[in-house]
């Protein structure tokens, strides 16, 4: 599935926030990434998530489609992140 | 269609690129806003953004579907902005 993940979270865990979205997805923009994930691998990444916000305080929304052909990425000014890019 | 959009402006740009958002769209989350438009309403917000931002310094990262349903939003820890939620 194509994966568009958006994080609000407190500056103390961005860090740890960053390195999980990291190792499964490409930085796009400040706080957002995206990428391809397997159900499991998705499934993995929402539980790694869980063990390192405050889920009383922070705040991460994702957005998946069935495939990347379903949406269209478009980009007004600057193109930041991409699969190379590193944040 | 459906449209999910992130902004990574200069704070200075930050209000106008906001009520140019509000506009149209829902906010969400921290520099992400989503709804559902026509495609001659994205194309007058995206006319809109051009004339606020600094396309050498601002980046605006728009995903459309073709319908809502085509994306599924999931959110962990706090539920931030909705249709009625103002920034």
């Amino acid at each position: 599935m194509f994966v568009i993940l958006v994080y609000d979270t407190a500056a103390e865990r961005n860090p740890k926030v960053l390195k999980t979205c990291r190792k499964y997805l490409h930085w796009t923009q400040r706080s957002v990434f995206q990428g391809q994930l397997s159900a499991a691998q998705y499934r993995s990444l929402m539980a790694a998530l869980t063990t390192v916000i405050d889920a009383d305080h922070d705040s991460i929304v994702t957005y998946t489609a069935r495939s990347p052909e379903l949406i269209d990425s478009h980009t007004l000014g600057v193109e930041l992140g991409g699969p190379g890019d590193i944040l």
